[in-house]
């Protein structure tokens, strides 16, 4: 038998998962010995703030380096006040198991040397998916892997160098980019996604067309299903960008294309990865060397809505699986049992979130999945801070399970109170009417009595059970534009007279019908049966009490916009009357 | 047999869960004949907004009975938008369950008819508690019961004749009588309250202190553990109120110390009652004969932690039951599973919310319960917008079950954000491993990489464990008051030099003992071993950290203060260093 020695706990990269597992093993531990290893000077820094260090709302980037109680997270920090070592600009090279080592080399002076260990943990995070196209290579060419790139961003746009830029790709960290530019700096800024719409496979249709009239209204180019081709330059110096479509003027080229595991290190040790590249792990963050543990960017964790093993590079999850694999290097057997995908992100004055799946993603992953698509007042709407927000709640019509909650209104933690509870009910298999009688603290300045995320349910339940038959906000759009695409449909317009008199005036009686909603039942007869109704009102609310009246007439023609008019205000679109 | 007729539907009641009922009633089954009776001419108001009318926040009082789309919810509406029948100032007098008839009287000519139903709902809701004691009935002295008392209310005070005034009951509605009293209308206002903190049994006392000194900030006075003895009168007008320790000068005395079921109607009918007068119900709503049902004020509910029915009269559950109900009368099976009490008020420039049982109520209960006090940040340290808040989690150390969680901000929809999280996962038995992998929608502008809703499940999970040993911070508070109490006791301030400065100045190095944070590791062999060392940072994070070390070196007399100097500051205390 060996002396008794302190546990050596070697830990691979020092950015979130890494920090947060050797800190929280250490203190299980006092007694092992502690070591994170990173190639950057800098670490354990919010790179979820680099957006709000460029747009200047976080003035410095020390503050994405400092604890709340304003230390600067160093090596120095790290040895005094965590007990734990770190070695930086140190780059691993290789993991030899059966010796237990890593072999590291200095990145300055490389040297290399040999460390052992008896725990390992690789959080080795990910990296930014660069397009291959020509011209990536140039200077002024962006990818945000790390601080010292958002430096540098920060310093030329400060320097007045930048009067027009190109984000490519719209997901969170191109819109978020796309915010900072032109917010404080007032940057030229175009955003542009291959995909035709924002946000892809993240949120629906209605709710990215909601946010890309937000970033329009503030003076962003948002081009949609249009491809980068080419980034342009002279002189080594990018000038600009070839797409599918145009070419744009560009001082600086931003790409956020999505980020990629990084797990060569795992996979030339021999660790099982994925098919997507990332290293598999068990509930207890166990690679397939049970002495190997790894967190964060660089893993996949299961989703908890289908099942499956899914890639979701967030900041928030790698320090809860850091926590969870730093317990269980210490022998506590706790467990990370997965993710719903929660999002949320400001846009400008606007707040956009989402859980679970959406229905594209549901419905390519098989499920019988609908949606209830919701525009109500997020508190008493007699209370003077009221506004309107906009949900979209996703289930599956079979097992009325919900699969997913997406949100977008004024900035704010309103969406985040519905989303955040949607989550928690989410991950334990809530259905519809769960979502139905789910408990939102209650008061006039902070809810309804029926809370938006229960009036959502309660949608969703009527058109589950066939009590509401709908027209999706796409078709209605289109419809909209071109009246001859289903000549049989009239418009029933319910609300106020003097809401309705101006589309009447621009649409004319053939296509739109003004009935007031208290009216209906005096007055259904003057409708015609022959036609499809499309029943409009506000939110779908009122709309739906008349499409349940005309159905026990027996003029069962009527689909009801969900959403109503105040999701069409927010996508924005020509026709609207003036 | 009958001729086929329609059914025909009687509910009694029609502020809240009665038209809530009616309404689904008359979807679900648009040939069905739905009644509503009430005694008052007033119906289908937000009685939750009494408050905010009274302050003015609310200008209107036809604003609390209008709809979303400004239709004022009158007999009117209900009969032509609805298709619903509404009897206003008709009495119920008794139900007749052999004959399915309510026997009515109309309030102002006295005539009573009868009137049958097969089906037939209770709404009959709750009446204020009036505490017995004498000057009661004087001129000046209001409940809430409706909105003819506080538009009368509001009428006294608009007209000048209120200049001080004494709330009676520190629960929600007294705290916002006291706020809508004191903000616009700058009556000088006392709150009273018989037990020693002001929201007994729903908060615990960290929270209620907090809001103790908001209010007296806001120049409230906030009596505590102070009975209300007589109302004082002259010329039959309230002129103040004799309490158990002074006599305070009033021209409005407001009773706000609860409310009780309405439930003669149901008694003397014979259904069964629970032994606090609350009709009992299943879970579909139904009362223990099946063709009555009942919703909302007057009913019972199971609270789904404890599992026992309690009594939760708030107006997002009278919807809710009432949905159920209307569901049920139509023949669609819907549960109302029960409730967790959620609670949240807005208290000037602060906001408290609670869900599940308090510490006091779970020991009560005869759990084996515990509490982690916390003060995080609300969203990313680094974002401009970011706040100290404060959370409360109660949980069971036996079973490692959540049973609640109380929290403490500023206005806003930040403490909602956890608190319906938290409900939600509460609502389906979640423990503290589940509260800690929790997933919260992570942006730095909305929240933590770690959610201050899992760093509270974090510090629950090490007391739990054992790891983190505290002292409750009222035993902390009591030993500021009087060292003498615990002379083994010193404070270990772990602040920076600057902060701890002032405190040792104050209270000497016997008692207060600076040692930096960072410099534990190199400067423990300074510390008494012999002393019980206070550990003392902000929040207590850093706090546990030291704990942790100092027991590996064998230094195992240190108890942490959860929630640190952040609470103390908030709590505001005398002995404080300017």
């Amino acid at each position: 038998m060996s002396d008794k020695k302190a546990e050596r706990i070697v830990i691979i990269g020092g950015v979130a998962a890494g920090p947060k597992a050797a800190c929280r093993v250490k203190r299980l531990m006092q007694e092992a010995e502690v070591t994170i290893i990173d190639e950057d000077s800098l670490i354990s820094y919010g790179g979820c703030g680099i957006p709000y260090y460029i747009s200047g709302d976080v003035s410095d980037e020390s503050e994405l380096r400092s604890t709340s109680f304003h230390m600067i997270r160093n090596e120095s920090f790290f040895e005094h006040a965590k007990g734990v070592k770190t070695m930086t600009l140190t780059r691993a090279l290789a993991i030899d198991r059966q010796k237990k080592v890593v072999q590291v080399e200095q990145v300055q002076s490389g040297v290399r040397q040999e460390i052992a260990y008896d725990k390992l943990m690789l959080a080795t995070g990910s990296r930014p998916f660069m397009l291959p196209i020509p011209g990536v290579d140039l200077d002024g060419v962006f990818t945000l892997s790390n601080l010292h790139k958002a430096i540098e961003i920060k310093k030329r746009i400060a320097s007045g160098k930048v009067a027009r830029a190109v984000v490519i790709g719209g997901g969170a960290i191109g819109v978020e980019m796309a915010e900072a530019l032109t917010d404080l700096w007032q940057v030229k800024t175009t955003l542009i996604e291959f995909m035709d719409q924002l946000l892809p496979r993240i949120v629906d249709f209605p709710m990215a067309a909601m946010l890309a009239r937000q970033l329009r209204d503030k003076e962003v180019t948002v081009l949609l299903a249009e491809g980068a081709v080419e980034v342009l330059g002279k002189d080594g110096k990018v000038t600009g960008l070839r797409t599918s479509h145009r070419t744009l003027e560009a001082d600086l080229v931003i790409m956020a294309t999505g980020v990629r595991p990084r797990s060569e290190l795992a996979r030339d040790a021999g660790l099982q990865l994925s098919c997507l590249g990332a290293i598999v792990v068990n509930e207890r963050m166990q690679t397939s060397d049970p002495a190997i543990y790894a967190a964060g960017d660089c893993i996949e964790v299961r989703h908890l809505v289908s099942g499956k093993k899914f890639y979701a590079p967030l900041g928030s999850l790698a320090n809860k699986e850091g926590r969870v694999a730093g317990d269980n290097m210490a022998g506590i057997p706790s467990v990370f049992k997965g993710a719903v995908g929660s999002f949320i992100m400001k846009a400008f004055d606007s707040c956009i979130a989402a859980t679970g799946l959406s229905h594209d993603v549901a419905l390519a992953e098989g499920y019988d999945a609908d949606v209830a698509l919701t525009a109500p007042a997020d508190r008493a709407h007699f209370f003077p801070t009221v506004n309107n927000v906009v949900f979209q709640m996703v289930f599956d019509r079979r097992t009325r399970r919900v699969l997913g909650l997406q949100g977008f209104g004024p900035m704010g933690d309103g969406i985040s109170a519905r989303i955040d509870a949607a989550a928690a009910l989410i991950s334990t298999g809530g259905t519809i009417d769960d979502f139905g009688t789910l408990e939102m603290a209650y008061a006039p300045p902070f809810s309804a009595a029926i809370d938006s995320i229960n009036a959502a349910a309660y949608v969703a339940d009527n058109i589950c059970d066939g009590r509401l038959r709908k027209i999706p906000m796409a078709s209605f759009l289109q419809w909209m534009e071109d009246f001859s695409g289903q000549p049989d449909w009239i418009a029933l317009d319910i609300r106020h007279p003097k809401e309705v008199e101006p589309f009447v005036l621009k649409f004319g009686t053939k296509k739109w019908l003004g009935v007031p909603y208290n009216e209906i039942r005096a007055r259904y007869q003057e409708l015609p049966a022959d036609k499809t109704l499309i029943v409009l009102c506000d939110a779908g609310t009122r709309s739906f009490e008349i499409q349940s009246f005309l159905d026990s007439v027996e003029l069962r023609n009527s689909l009801v916009l969900s959403g109503g008019f105040n999701v069409v205000r927010k996508i924005g679109v020509d026709w609207y009357p003036q």
